[in-house]
């Protein structure tokens, strides 16, 4: 049992922002010291992550000059080539200023959507230098407590407005294969955030002037605070080819963001969406999107990177045993059996004779399929 | 305060299981007489309801031969006919027998699908009979406990291949004008239904073959199962041209199924519903998808459906005040002043020089607004 | 692995109503064949289950006639002994007929409450002859939807009258040993219940005419279907010597009651429940109250009760492993170094210097204690 | 309509840190200027609020010199005399300062429980100098996220034996009506805290030294963050007299802590908590313990302040009105008729003949009466 150690080839990123978290919080001071991006990706790097994911704000903090900027950045494409870690998500702080402080895109005030953009457009630029291709759009604030004040058909409007407008730039400055994300939370810190679920970023992007250019990025947490099942958030963006990232942690459901250590909750729901993306040859990220507890200290902050990337891989080895488990397999074959017959054509369809009552006694194994996964995940299988 | 009474151009709609229903939960009995369909058509139309809505076999029972069902259709025409009522939608129950018991579309067993399939097409068969132009697909048990039995993305793609299925029927049958709708839910009776809120239906409507012509039906309860803002989802489905539907009724967050009577809980958010889809001058039906307590009797179940429609028709004054109240529509206006200046291209923005700090001082007013809002609800202003 | 076979030592049980469940819900018909309580306590009693629960009118019908109350019941004691199976509860069904439609011991029709105390009573006759001495009151129907209806200060004092009523009846029959318990549950099928959780009925229990009497039932699912930890309810039972009894099943947060098999659902929270009651040598019986899923058939009911059996051994094992853990009890012991070291008296403590910046830093090993935990329950260490 | 003007016998009250409260939340920096709690006494006092509450550290900041401290409350006595402004509550801020990371009285570290029961001891000191002769204990920090470092029954304990302790102090000191509260809340700082609820808190308090002495605070938006009614919370505390306070605000269900202005969500639970309070005479302050949201600046917290005590007061005015109302108070004599029908004795009872399917006949008017009621409510009746 002395494996499960990260190897560079198995992507895992973090986001700087996961490292950087002090364990300040609505009711607490900082429990930890503060670190710089710059030190963060050292110390990822150092400990066989992949890659990382930031806002640019992370790695260069609001209000630098442009030659700050411009040093700090050269310094990460150093440290990055240096110690061999690449990143592969630069998104934008657009909920962190006050200016923000009734929604980014959305906001009334024209003034408040273009420093949104900016800051956005500043981060594909920094992205495209540090080589990311991805611009993944967290917007926080776009949401409302007082649905008074602004019809939300026009929230949508102005997000689709935004979208349209960051792939303008895309295609002007011409980033080769840069891509935008959408990363639905249901709510907090707003009281109801606009396109609350991965569903409703799918349908918002069917919408876009280029929807092949954008996907969604799917948090586990976010899907279990909004009570929904983080397998089905992630199948559904996989299947129409716009599972663009997933951020893997864990989260009590229907309560404040927890963003607890990948696999500190829900072990099924965990151990389903690692097999999803591993049986689908699923090429993204494996991204961990959490902080470690307020209690820990600076220190404990790597048991949390990792326990989440410990997790993974021992998930990921039932996933492989799942697979070759000669019960499960055969149960499963025989649920399936027949499954894909094609259906005949309506007008044959229409006078077909089925009896329902004898389809209704074909056997499901459900109980005994569930309880092999919980004895497999249990290890005693 | 003698008003309030419905009329048929308000358009109100309750569907027929709705009257139906006999108070029979999972932990006790029938507390009602049952009513057959027909009985509930008359009933409907005498309270001046404008139209209703079924499943096909609460009209035509299941298992009815060809000869009663169609006695029962031309029963109900004629009703329909000599009492002024309309129908406005036709789906099916693919929910209640057995056969169904771990899905409709998605089941494994093929003759299960084609059993679902065989049932649309006969809802989509009684509904141009009766002159509903809508088939809204409840599915039901279309969800999991199981994730080990079912590949969630196999279960999108089968909910697809049915809808392109149900619609070359509509093609080839010539059924003119008739639409297919979607209506989700996050859970109840499955452990988790496969594309739980209006968003993820959007989202697989847009990868149909004929996207057109299938929509959504909102459910203001399912999403309040799903913790979501009800307003928020019948906006987004607004603004894209795929409300088809939209169903009041009310409900707890967070718990079981309670379709309890329409502004039972929540009266902002009802209220918000209501402004919604009268601002828009949305031409749906205004249905009510709920049924009297388990408490109630025969006689009170029509306390209850006069209580949905007059509860419309109060927020739907209200509404009209919220419009034309001058202090509410001076600080709208304050918010919103400058809210349309346009974007400037790319190329400008990135060097425009905002500040942050001045941008955050802006006031939004929103504890005033939303304190004139509710005391606009309590009727004393 | 061929262990974790249930031995009538390991003080199983199931509830009658568990296997007698046919499938039946809100929205759809039964899925299995019915079977009678005195065929499930045979077929119990030969799959090494200790002892069963019931309401009386699982074995005894409603209504049936005295005559056949005494048949079943000798039938029942005599099947019992033959078998070796005991019965460890025995309450009454007062939440099935329409008679509860608005509660049993909160009605305000003072002949429904008399109505509830007789089947109470009935049931304590009825346990009493086979050997219960526990009857667990879950009343189901007691809360509301409606609370203009009924002050629920009225509900509590009625609630305590039917409680001191019950006491009263055992004392006067001179039924030795037995107790009363309350099982809490949030809502449903009621919109909120009354006292909806352990905490709330230990509350009430502490104002009885013999508190001493009455403790309380914890059902996971049900605190589960609250939000709440299911082991912190089970602790303050038990803490305070009033942990009656504990429903073993799964359920997922904040929806529709499930009753899922144990370990179905969160492996952490089941684990930490079996930890408690083992860890404290807690006597009480291990008793299941979930049932198949409606997709099981009558064979697979049995899948159902041996994998509850089998996950509550595999956690036991666990638990045991856990106590054991060099790594995990080195980390323990450091967190509860000098943890007992008592309190000096006011007079003294008021003058004392703490430094709570030196305070803050003790390292608390949340992180390193939880992972442990986990790779424990995936059976990698 | 011009009336709803708050005078001081209407007994209103804030919390000095509901005002001071800057906007800061996980995701952003703060909104407002920050306000001295001298500040807020004085604000409150002229807008005719009767009482403030208090953190002794909003008052007297963490680590003020014995000096500053005493010149501090002596300057809060004198404002308090000169505006006529009382102080009805002085707990104590054990959650802030990162050595409570794991607790306060629940910590490991028994110099850090020490530390609480110094900060709650000298919150007993200057609520006595204040005349504040409540001291309410909202422990935040004392719960888990890791129930392995610590059995939650050893939790209780410390709880207990911090409570016993603190009311040793208020006797040796002398204090005398000073007395002891509760306050629950389920999550939030912590993954779940221990004493969840109202019930929970009331069944620890009947196992103190000296129970009378100490009751609980029930606040709206805890107890809807756990998914409870919170009238219900309510009545359980005011039935057994152990309401010692109410925090009034809003809050959407089973989420992050809103906060709300009260009543700016779910009116008809906020009514029946205004009158359980207003038809019960209880005498306790009506507390406001909410901010304004994030986006009002500093000027508009006045309007957050002057909204919950007009919502107050328009819903005091709806109680008056409902017990007046004729035909809602028709409906309930006819509900309640015949109800207080005394038992008649367990061997009068066991034999008497009652019929269930003639008492599931009466007739319960839930549909009218709870309509009844939102039109009262929406001020057309």
């Amino acid at each position: 049992m002395g494996g499960y150690q990260p190897q560079k080839n198995d992507r895992f990123t973090f986001g700087l922002w996961t490292i950087m978290n002090t364990g300040r919080d609505p009711f607490g001071e900082p429990t930890r010291e503060p670190m710089t991006g710059l030190e963060v990706i050292t110390e990822l790097a150092r400990r066989n992550v992949w890659a990382y994911e930031m806002h640019a704000e992370d790695l260069v903090p609001e209000g630098s000059s442009a030659l700050d900027r411009d040093r700090i950045v050269n310094e990460a494409k150093k440290r990055m080539a240096d110690e061999d870690i690449a990143c592969v998500n630069c998104g934008a702080n657009v909920f962190g200023h006050p200016a923000f402080k009734d929604g980014a895109l959305t906001s009334h005030d024209p003034k408040v959507r273009q420093l949104a953009l900016q800051r956005y457009m500043n981060a594909l630029d920094i992205g495209h230098e540090v080589g990311s291709t991805l611009c993944d759009l967290w917007w926080g604030r776009d949401g409302a407590e007082v649905d008074a004040a602004r019809n939300p058909m026009e929230a949508i409007k102005r997000l689709r407005e935004g979208l349209n407008y960051l792939q303008r730039y895309i295609d002007e400055q011409g980033y080769q294969g840069c891509r935008l994300a959408i990363e639905p939370k249901p709510n907090e810190p707003r009281g109801d955030t606009y396109l609350p679920t991965g569903g409703h970023a799918l349908a918002l992007i069917a919408t876009l002037d280029k929807p092949e250019n954008c996907g969604v990025v799917i948090e586990l947490a976010h899907a279990r605070m909004a009570g929904l099942n983080a397998g089905h958030e992630v199948a559904q963006a996989l299947e129409c080819g716009k599972l663009f990232g997933c951020h893997l942690n864990a989260q009590k459901p229907l309560r404040f963001d927890q963003d607890l250590r990948f696999g500190a909750e829900d072990l099924k729901e965990s151990f389903f969406v690692v097999k999803l993306i591993e049986d689908a040859g699923w090429s993204g990220a494996r991204s961990f999107d959490a902080h470690a507890y307020r209690t820990a200290d600076r220190a404990e902050v790597w048991d949390f990177v990792a326990g989440c990337m410990r997790t993974y891989l021992i998930l990921r080895e039932k996933v492989a045993r799942f697979n070759a488990d000669a019960e499960i397999q055969g149960l499963l074959e025989e649920i399936n059996s027949g499954s894909d017959e094609a259906l005949p054509p309506p007008a044959e369809l229409s006078s077909m004779m089925l009896d329902p009552d004898a389809l209704a006694r074909r056997r499901l194994h459900h109980e005994r399929l569930d309880q092999l996964t919980q004895e497999l995940l249990l290890g005693v299988r």
